[in-house]
């Protein structure tokens, strides 16, 4: 059992899949409704297909691009193995596979939706819950699929019988980091070109659609409407899908990666060994992601509704229930696991304080916090950006005195919401390294991550019935079906802010175990920021969230720009367009957003991509591990400002529609307050669905970038495949030559990543040379703390 | 002449005052025009001075509680002493003196610009420009006076005869960096409640006169136009004031403890002399500063222009022209005093690299990358924030399309602007320092602040002239002076823009070159990011610039809201007010910025104080290194980010003055893009004038206050008197007895700044202990570099 533990996580990820296509077909075989609907439904799957489509061209030429330079980087460096490329192209395709499977899905899920909603609440969440859990199981099985299966071939490839353990596991662990960085580039283009593409749509169906021509949201007469209920697809689905899997695959690989380096800790003394083939800490972030898996399916099974009047807080209990349960599971799990798969102690180094004792328990605790502060991140996410708390009301009130205040109100909910959410995550880092180290704050984020299946499926059934409302109102179904999908819809918004505080926490953790692995993959002294090129390249880091944020909210203005024009000229030129006689050209605006989105997320992307390899190239792996840690504290804050401002100002406009009270008025739509209002909304729309979810990406991509080039910088290559840290200096001693009165040592000293080769010698009687060396080697180790290995022991013979 | 250079600044710093005497009674002698002008000048002047006294009072009680602070420190650490009270208090008193000095006149050649502006533009330039001559030299003299004065005395006080220079020279720095704090707490205040004052005020006008009386701006019948006037003097000029006042004392105080840093270095092998006392390195900063008075006195007195029908070109030309010189007379004068006062090389330590040969030219170098960095970084902040350019048109554009894309595209202005300024920024730092070390980051600092005087000059002259507008327009002067002094006005706004991109750079550079004083001081072993705590506190830094922002801005709300309140009561109460012959009550609208200003200020100023001190005392010195460094990125990221897009809006809002074409068609003021140009100002003045300018304040005293306590902190105490870095590790031995066949020795090692002591034996005949104890130092050198020194060697007696 012990020794074949890999296919466990194998195990759950098939049973993940098979659950995923059993609901599948359960969804695909409800009634479909009308045939107007099923046309509506059938363009928005067309519009999101043809995204997809172009998508993959333009990623294959990436895939083309990176693959090239993943050849010479294996050319160039001998841990690097040629394997890491179809690893990469593994990652893409998995990543594009799930994001396909989840936006098919959502897209045929949408009608389904409506039509039960015509007869039935809880059968309507059943369906469009159904479509969110398939895109959860098709992201998590697939992700744990590819990372099992990959790791199971790369260890047949590279463990050697005799070869030392770490360096062929580094060799491994390397070449899997190609199926994550596979697998985040694609969330590069589907989180940052569908995040574009989803606004552009958006603002532009509505500037022209609602502010021109004075037609309602999701009227069919408008040319956009199908190219914004793709973009609702294309970003808060496929967008979402891909940025978690691509944070579940790093989180865990990262973990892997440390778990490697606690066996070479514990190997200083005596060989490690343990009844998972000697690999017990890096199988242990597999094994709970799979167990997570079969978390999530109960989870799922338990969201339901039976009462055909219920309200929006019966859904959301529903959704809770589900939650909970899984996150319960998950926990229990890991408690079993840890104790089984983990020694009773581990010796861990953790940096500046030397080898210590860490009893597994510990590990389980760490996890522990990665699901507290999960939660925790997500409630204050909630309280800064739910209807009827305090700040979403101070927003409100600040919009009866214009636009002005409102956007400062806005500005200032975003900012101050990044206090409790940066202390707990400051708290989670603190604390789950000082329970079980760097390990222990990847376990943290993989414990996080593990229900990932269960989080995107109720991420991904708020859009498909916001979908549905828009295929109600299309096909101009009765009122209290889109009331129904509203309903849904009304706490699908509520899920997709608190989505979007697991997706940061989720990212932060990640970044920061790519960031441990980083270190201890280019064998640096640690990143000190006293030096100066390392502070530079912090100050460099910080800016970079910056200027991409800029850039991802220009692109948005440009895109929406050209679909303006688009609309406007249909308008113009189709007739009998408004009076519903001639049919808008939907597709011409889904080409146009496509196009926009995807030439626009270039620069950003290159960016992302480019600097930390010239950086690393040019000034070295600690400069660049500054600049990663800038891009990470940087980037951190502004998605948190951006996401939360950009979610309050949602709801404050949402406020204005059942009507408010401002300063004991009831205010509602169509007031001077309410057009405030749109205007907070207005900005806070690329805020939250472009910018502020991209960075994300960039500050995974960052570090993963880093991570994939450091076999280029460190001082680590395969012949002493040691990673080495300021406390473990290694002393070689060979002793040249000896007689009775001197002994000539010539002894290596590995220092900031260096070997430094140096003779002593030592003159005096036999006895003396002998305690002389001891009394050196105890001066060297003395200073050096109290894990030295010598390497080789002195041999002193006589002359 | 070399050994009583300490007189040379002095000197200065007097010869600066002198004439700042001298053009202040020029100015004060110049006519005041009619009783209603000085009626008007009158109300400014004693409203800023009403708000400077309420300050003081502020100010008094704080003063008292960090007294007492300090007095604790001195208590608990040997090294600090008692006298960094009166230092403390000296700073503050001298920097609120500059502060009242600046006001006074500032409020004073008001009047007296608009008189001479109704006859001739050039003498209305000299009026002005002479008053903010008096605030510059003010500032510049009575720093350097402080300093030096102060230094002087504190040298007679703690050099002993035989001590360790080095040591004694770290309490004379370690006691004159109270003045410098005390001078950063005036800065907090005078920034930050200025800050909140200015806008209010001006938030409160607007909004009641303008837009609901709809009377024009600094109309005498607005209650709020007084406290509106006076606002522009807390802010730009007092507010200024403080804020260089504090960088310009910092900049020097870290350069001379980086100089002591040197020295320390250089006396490893044996005992560093020079002319100057055997200080030169420590005295170069302050005899810098010292001429680059002199060169701001030569520059001030060419800003003259001789045509009356100047336009802003020919104005900006004149301050072009004395700037450029002062700096190019301070660039001339650094290389000989460079030459003059540093050894032809010094050996610095290299954190990481050891000791580097590094010659005198070299920090020449370094200054001139300090002046070129400012300049360049100045005139970033000029093209994205200056009429015309395209970062502003682009505003301007966006106006057209509603209020909406005006914020998105100001957003994205301040933001792509940290890129170039963050480049240069990174550039600076890691150019200075691989020429001079962190003392050559700091003299890259010091050559930067060097012209202050000119700087402050040039910076307070367009508020002078922004008041004597409104002294022309509520006096009902005819429009030719009004045309006159906006023309003063509107080159005074390019230089406030370009002023606060100044005031960034050296706020950063400043906190840098304090940052690296402070590891230095705590003797840690540099602050490694890649250890959890301080990796944690590094977000915890980045987050606190972030909610200090909002704080600010929604002071900024709550004061305009009262003020707003005020105003429409006065309306509604005083009787004849709008028809002229009510007097409004101008004295109530000040006092409720004033009060409301003060109160604002205090929780972010206390977070400002509280952090680093809690943090320090709880985590240590490594974490509240990384601390510091995540408010200094985040800062600078988020003060670029403020300045420039507040900048930017305000001028894509003047753009409609003079009109602007837009896709063609040429627009004016009242246009409805103009009215979403509006809205973009409203939201960019809290922006530009209180939190972003509050962040220079924040960087430098977050700093500073981890300066102060570093002696708590550090392993660094009054016995050793050494500061202690990974290359520096002194190995103390006593023997406590020894025999002929053993040895037991007590050893300490200063690792991680804390001193760790262990007993270790050695046994073997004589012979045998003592080479086992050389072999075993040797070990111990090995390991921890070359430069190690041995503070007390051993000394075996025979039993």
């Amino acid at each position: 059992m012990e020794s074949n533990v890999i296919f466990i996580p194998m195990a759950f990820a098939i049973l993940g899949l098979l659950f995923m296509f059993i609901k599948m077909s359960w969804v695909k075989k409800q009634a479909a409704g009308s045939e107007k609907m099923q046309g509506i439904s059938k363009a928005i799957k067309e519009g999101a297909l043809a995204f997809l489509g172009a998508e993959y061209r333009l990623l294959l030429i990436f895939v083309v691009i990176a693959s090239v330079a993943l050849f010479g980087i294996a050319q160039y460096v001998d841990t690097t193995s040629i394997l890491i490329i179809p690893a990469f192209i593994t990652g893409a395709v998995f990543s594009a596979l799930a994001g396909n499977v989840g936006m098919r899905i959502a897209t045929e899920a949408n009608t389904r939706t409506a039509e039960a909603a015509k007869t039935s609440l809880p059968q309507a969440l059943k369906v469009s819950f159904g479509g969110g859990t398939v895109m959860g199981l098709g992201v998590a099985g697939l992700a744990v699929l590819g990372l099992s299966l990959l790791f199971f071939i790369f260890l047949g490839q590279f463990m050697t019988d005799g070869g030392d353990f770490y360096s062929d596991m580094t060799i491994v662990l390397e070449t899997l980091a190609g199926f994550s960085l596979g697998a985040e580039s694609i969330a590069l283009f589907a989180r940052v070109g569908g995040g574009i593409y989803t606004k552009a749509a958006d603002v532009g169906a509505d500037l022209v659609g609602k502010v021109e021509a004075g037609i309602p949201e999701d009227d069919p007469r408008n040319p956009a409407t199908i190219a914004d209920n793709v973009g609702d697809n294309v970003g808060d689905v496929a967008g979402m899908g891909a940025d978690l899997f691509g944070s579940y695959v790093a989180t865990v690989l990262a973990a892997m990666v440390l778990g490697n380096y606690i066996i070479k800790d514990m190997s200083v003394t005596t060989q490690f060994t343990d009844a998972f083939n000697n690999m017990g800490p890096i199988l242990l972030p597999l094994v709970i992601a799979g167990v997570g898996i079969l978390a999530s399916i109960i989870g799922t099974l338990l969201v339901r509704i039976s009462n055909n009047d219920a309200k929006e807080a019966q859904v959301q209990r529903a959704l809770d229930i589900g939650n909970w349960v899984a996150i319960g599971l998950t926990a229990v799990a890991s408690w079993f696991l840890i104790r089984w798969m983990l020694p009773m102690t581990m010796e861990m180094s953790f940096f500046g304080e030397g080898i210590k004792e860490i009893p597994s328990r510990h590990v389980f605790y760490a996890a522990m916090i990665g699901l507290a502060v999960g939660a925790l991140i997500s409630m204050v996410t909630a309280h800064y950006t739910s209807l009827g708390r305090k700040p979403v009301l101070g927003i409100v009130k600040n919009s009866s005195t214009g636009a002005a205040t409102n956007i400062i109100a806005g500005l200032a909910v975003g900012m101050k919401s990044t206090f409790l959410s940066v202390l707990l995550f400051a708290a989670a880092i603190y604390g789950s390294y000082t329970l079980a180290g760097f390990y222990g704050v990847a376990l943290a984020a993989s414990a996080m991550m593990a229900t990932t299946a269960m989080q995107l499926a109720i991420d991904a059934f708020g859009p498909i019935a916001d979908n549905a409302g828009g295929v109600a109102e299309m096909s101009e179904l009765e009122p209290h079906v889109r009331e129904r999908t509203d309903i849904l819809d009304s706490v699908g918004n509520t899920t997709a802010a608190v989505g979007k505080g697991f997706a940061i926490a989720s990212a932060a953790l990640t970044a920061l175990a790519l960031f441990a692995a980083y270190v201890t993959f280019t064998g640096i002294d640690g990143i000190n920021i006293f030096r100066a090129d390392v502070l530079a390249m912090l100050f460099v880091g910080g800016m970079i969230p910056v200027v991409f944020s800029a850039l991802a909210m220009q692109s948005v203005g440009k895109a929406a720009m050209e679909m303006v024009q688009e609309v406007r000229r249909q308008f113009r030129e189709i007739p009998g367009i408004m009076e519903g006689t001639g049919t808008p050209e939907y597709a011409k605006c889904v080409d146009i957003s496509t196009q926009a989105a995807l030439k626009e997320m270039i620069l950003p992307g290159l960016i992302t991509i480019i600097t930390p390899v010239i950086i690393g190239l040019v000034f070295g792996a600690e400069p660049l591990g500054g600049y990663m840690a800038g891009v990470c504290v940087s980037g951190v804050m502004w998605a948190i400002f951006q996401n939360n401002a950009g979610g309050a100002w949602d709801n404050a406009k949402k406020s204005f529609e059942a009507g408010v009270e401002i300063n004991g008025e009831m205010t509602y739509k169509g007031s001077d307050a309410h057009k405030a209002a749109v205007t907070g909304d207005t900005v806070g729309d690329p805020f939250k669905d472009t910018s502020g979810p991209s960075m994300n990406i960039l500050i995974k991509l960052t570090c993963l970038v880093g991570l994939v080039i450091a076999p280029i910088l460190g001082g680590h290559s395969s012949e002493t495949g040691m990673a080495i840290n300021e406390e473990e200096v290694s002393v070689e001693m060979a002793v040249e030559s000896t007689d009775m009165a001197s002994a000539t040592v010539q002894y290596t000293v590995i220092k900031d990543g260096e070997k430094v080769s140096e003779i002593i010698m030592f003159e005096g009687t036999e006895s003396e040379v002998y305690k002389q060396l001891e009394a050196f080697e105890t001066g060297i180790k003395k200073q050096s703390g109290d894990n030295v290995k010598v390497i080789e022991k002195v041999d002193i013979k006589k002359r």
